[in-house]
């Protein structure tokens, strides 16, 4: 096989270079301790200092006050489906959900475990390919809880909705893409597979008046207060990817933190959309208003060229477009880490179909 | 800083270096693919066969019949001590737990939240120094919990009790040290920071007929069913770390199997025990017969020689023998991967210390 030149795998997710040598030098040697990170004690005054640093790192990116708790934890972002219920949710409460997509669904599925949702706005009519506008949000909802980037349906939410009650969302595959206004939300969680990390550790942002106010008594491992008390250390953490995380951070950092990130994203993000709008052969599937800059839908007009397409991006050695099954076509992940160049390989592999079936 | 020779850590701990470095490679280049293992899909084939691979050889080292399914998932042990309950206890049902140590405490304290619990032993009138006997087991319970190995105490069950209900097993600091006969659990579970690899991953064995039968709603990530029905793959798996352990269990079969951990580990042990019992400088705090494997705990007879041991200890560049805070003094942890000439130049600065201080 040849291997991959340009990665869109819309997640886990194309990680910068430099990130993949720092993780992989502290794989071996860590911390110059002659000792691979993955076999040292999480209580040791090296790892100690990679988690704080992590941490400090998300505050300095999302300029959080120090009403904000900052906390990464197990599980995947799957978890908060109900540890946001567990723990923002009065048994007796209402939470309202706005559902744009596979994920958002999820959640809402899991609250409704939990206590009473009230699901405020929907795009399922039109397959999530938009963002439902015009809603109103309860003013007796503990909270409302949104996805601001739909991965699979290739839409993203580029205005956040003036809400009555804190602000639950989850910012898997856009956090860190653009810089955002931390203070307009109650509480952010992402995992970390797309612009932060391996698999295996999902960041919590919370204000601090959410924690423990739910009035559950909660198992250990599923309460904020718990993991706020013990500084993400209630139990051993996910190490490997802490540290990760931690160096894709700085990455951020000296590449000249979320605005320069959002002008990249929306450079590739145009570049991408141009072509798709342009090209007779493609057809975007999400609403114009509403896309996304960091996955981006697509499906040929005429299927008759699928083999024909397939087989350009195979030769490119462009890999991950595949789109999700519910979508079908093609899906393009960009990334923080993605270059400007594989998205202009992408373009030109799209150009060169329509020369071939001009 | 000098580099670590000698590496005892209780977990996180040491890993064969040559499973660190099959890590390392598959970390810069995966498969063939050219891309780090944590920037590629997990459903790709690539990781779905290492996910495959990981699981048969649980299987095969544990001799599993097709009755036991087994899961990778994330949380860390500890989100299995609600997961045990959630899954296994009804929500009017009763379980049994045996109270050996701070682990088992937290898992009586969350099943606690879920249900009925009754201790049926402890050993915590003697801060946890040996494996309660003679304890009787109620026929009404849905389950039996235990803890194998209690990393911070120094003592491990060298028998399993025989129960009339399922046993609910955390054997996260000893699995694979050992051949066990799995068919006498209904349910066992390991973080894998021990013998298995990185901190993000718990490998959970379950019997099939237990899946699915507390009669509780559970949300999607809580769920044994929803796990079992995704392949371990119902959300992100925590890629890297289960990578890792797929590289470990690969080792412990081109080591010679359980048979062969054990002897090896049966001999370390001896080897450090004997040295225990015979030194005057030192002494257990386990009973004999209750004693670890995997982490020998011990203090000075006399705290004036702590300086002069510390330093001896870091000569020979040994690290991770701080006993835990709640037994003080030294834990010598002596996991698989920890090759006999570490426990060996250990039991060499002891003899030193008392030449020392003949």
């Amino acid at each position: 096989m040849n291997t991959v030149l340009h990665n869109f795998s819309a997640g886990p997710g194309i990680l910068p270079q430099s990130v993949v040598e720092a993780s992989a030098r502290d794989l071996v040697n860590f911390s110059g301790t002659g000792l691979s990170v993955i076999e040292v004690s999480h209580r040791g005054k090296e790892f100690v200092a990679v988690m704080e640093e992590a941490r400090t790192r998300v505050r300095g990116l999302l300029q959080l006050g120090d009403d904000y708790e900052v906390l990464f934890l197990h599980g995947g972002a799957s978890l908060q489906f109900c540890m946001v219920p567990y723990n923002l949710l009065p048994e007796q409460g209402m939470a309202a959900y706005l559902n744009t997509g596979v994920w958002a669904s999820k959640a809402i599925q899991d609250a409704r475990l939990l206590g009473r949702v009230e699901v405020v706005g929907s795009s399922e009519d039109r397959n999530f390919c938009y963002i439902p506008r015009g809603y109103s949000i309860p003013s007796d909802a503990s909270y409302l809880h949104i996805t601001s980037n739909n991965t699979i349906f290739g839409t993203e939410m580029h205005q956040f909705p003036d809400s009555p009650v804190p602000i639950a969302c989850d910012m898997s595959s856009d956090i860190f893409s653009r810089p955002i206004d931390a203070s307009r939300f109650g509480l952010i969680y992402a995992g970390a597979q797309k612009n932060m990390g391996p698999a295996g550790t999902t960041l919590v942002v919370v204000k601090r008046e959410h924690i423990g106010k739910s009035g559950r008594r909660l198992p250990a491992m599923l309460d904020y207060a718990v993991h706020s008390k013990g500084d993400s250390m209630h139990n051993t953490p996910p190490v490997f990817a802490v540290l990760v995380c931690m160096h894709t951070l700085h990455w951020i950092e000296e590449q000249g933190g979320l605005t320069v990130m959002e002008q990249r994203n929306r450079t590739k993000a145009s570049l991408l959309y141009s072509e798709i709008d342009r090209n007779p052969l493609f057809r975007g599937t999400a609403d114009t208003a509403d896309r996304s800059l960091m996955n981006a839908t697509f499906v040929l007009s005429d299927e008759q060229h699928k083999a024909a397409f397939d087989a350009l991006l195979r030769e490119a050695r462009i890999s991950g477009l595949e789109g999700h099954r519910s979508v079908g076509g093609y899906r393009a992940s960009m990334y923080n880490a993605l270059p400007r160049s594989s998205v202009q390989v992408l373009v030109d592999v799209m150009q060169e179909l329509e020369r071939n079936n001009g």
